[in-house]
């Protein structure tokens, strides 16, 4: 088949003009006489690639000078267990607040080294809400507090921008640390409200293989937990987040995809367009009578990740294989909800929602 | 200017079929509608790729049943920090052999975890032998002995094979731990002889942002000490190294190595090509008279990473720029020991060196 609208949640689709100058520089970069893949992390090809990156980072998200960021190689889970060993001392508390799947994962990794309290929760309700800020039971002394902004597998996402939406809480002295992988760059926020943002590429940011730390300065200076070097982010810091060799290719493409997405006007465009498509999408889900549906709070639906389940399972791999042929791919839910999942993060076009809207519409007609 | 003849010691050179591959897949891979980069990791093609890329790894180094192997973002630094939390209870002793500046970075990330025994070390001599075994002090109750199987920067190596070169040491019932990122499917290596061996896949093994880990599975029950998940093995080999999101496109560019390798006839046919390679290297350095230097054991010289140092430091800056009008790219020494650094891994050809040696006799004319 040709290129399909791909709807994964991560790794997913990547602008195309991104992918056509990796294509275009696969052999040889500039005139670097090899691939980006093969040359130095320190010649001055990459060292350039780099400062662009962070200079295009810093500025589609509008990121203040008192903010580090760094560029480390996997994703999101192992900043997970990063933040704990840098910023909470040994058996220090820490707040987590669950709302889906992904800040589960966070409190794996951030047990070990934390006196973990779960201030807030909505696994009872089956994730489909975000508790009131008024009842999260938050520690005075803790280390930070931990949220996912948005989550990718139960569609839940903190809208502070949104009427209705809920906000992100005012955590006081305490800093606020936050999982933006599958909402980072979707549209404006304040990094200031934040300790600490950390997102894995793979959803917004471009490639799989890169994760991004943005980080208030002043809580590098706290002095952590022992520790590896490796593990260090300010150790990171001071070697530029070259400490040992880094994901070059993956750092490289996730700075083509800043640079696409400033060209294409910043993270105020995107806003539009991913509310545009969030929109029609769960219109096409609530407007067929029970054939689809999702039962998360409206005030809080995800417009990056919607899943949505069919009134018959049995359904399920019609669909699926249906989707397929017509072009749509990547729309299998995730194994802890199931169903169906549409991923339409910034690189999905307004015309792949209209398209799966249409199918969906057509599978319904045909099957309902 | 063209491709040149890329000398980097990591990222490096890759096969130019490889690359031609990866190019020709990358914004459709067979039918998947898509990118590598942009499909799930849990679909078929690529959990198909997963499997071919270990199989393929398992048949190149012969890597028995009872061996475990695992792909995990980053290199070889992160996994010296795994080591130790793996397997070592918190602050059990565990033995260190420095033949090299890598050497001491294992040592830094193991520090915080580990009564550190610095079993044995060749730095008061500059770093250019490897201690004799019977003067290592090795310790009866260690968790493991560590070693690096070659020193990338300072260009010594283990050489088990060859006459009157250094073996791996006889660690009776403690494991072995060799990092051999710089050497691995160079030659035949015999696993069972370690516990575990882990390389960053950037020299060897093919892109950045992927490491491989092979460890004897019955390790996998030691306790270790408190830890992430994410920085589990045993649940990382429980969950397929996809405990989380893995660096897809670096672990397709790696199978895609490992093909190639075995396409190519496998480790005994580098063995041959390495071998020849370095002869030829080091023959011109020494046949230089003193203009060119590398002070290194003959015995433990590495057939990877040949460094080497002008007799005149005057002269670096002229070397490599005329060295780039020639074509040969990626020479600049590594910071800590200066002078040059030709990085010779499988995927150099021997003309490549050729290259150099014919550049290397014309500067010294010029120069000398």
């Amino acid at each position: 088949m040709s290129r399909a609208y791909n709807f994964s949640p991560g790794p997913s689709t990547l602008p195309e003009s991104v992918l056509h100058q990796v294509r275009d520089t696969l052999l040889e970069y500039g005139n670097a006489g090899a691939s980006i893949v093969e040359i130095s992390h320190r010649g001055p090809e990459f060292l350039d690639i780099a400062a662009r990156a962070e200079a295009d980072l810093r500025a589609l998200l509008s990121i203040p000078d008192d903010y580090a960021v760094l560029f480390l190689p996997g994703g999101a889970t192992t900043q997970q267990a990063l933040l704990p060993l840098n910023f909470a001392a040994p058996g220090q508390r820490a707040d987590y607040v669950l709302t889906g799947h992904w800040g589960q994962v966070a409190t794996k990794q951030a047990r070990p080294y934390v006196d973990l309290n779960i201030a807030a929760s909505s696994e009872a309700g089956g994730y489909r809400s975000i508790p009131p800020a008024s009842e999260w039971r938050l520690s005075a002394d803790a280390a930070y507090v931990h949220v996912t902004a948005s989550e990718t597998i139960h569609g839940v996402e903190f809208r502070p921008a949104a009427p209705g939406g809920h906000p992100f809480p005012d955590t006081g002295d305490v800093p606020l640390f936050a999982d933006f992988s599958s909402s980072i760059a979707s549209e404006p926020i304040d990094v200031s409200r934040f300790g600490a943002i950390y997102a894995g590429a793979q959803k917004n940011l471009g490639p799989v293989g890169i994760g991004v730390v943005i980080v208030r300065r002043e809580l590098l200076e706290r002095a952590g937990q022992p520790r590896a070097d490796i593990f260090d982010y300010r150790l990171q810091l001071a070697a530029e987040s070259m400490l040992n060799t880094p994901p070059t290719w993956n750092w490289y493409v996730a700075g083509l995809t800043f640079r696409w997405m400033l060209d294409e006007g910043g993270v105020e465009v995107f806003a539009r367009r991913n509310e545009a498509k969030a929109k029609a999408l769960y219109a096409a889900v609530d407007a067929s009578g029970g054939f689809y549906r999702n039962d998360v709070d409206p005030a809080v639906r995800s417009r990056m990740n919607v899943p949505f389940l069919l009134s018959d399972p049995a359904l399920d791999d019609a669909f699926l294989a249906r989707a397929h042929d017509a072009g749509l791919i990547g729309l299998k839910g995730h194994r802890v909800v199931g169903g169906m999942r549409a991923s339409i993060y910034n690189a999905m076009p307004l015309q792949g929602v209209e398209a799966l809207v249409a199918f969906m519409h057509d599978f319904q007609r045909r099957h309902g």
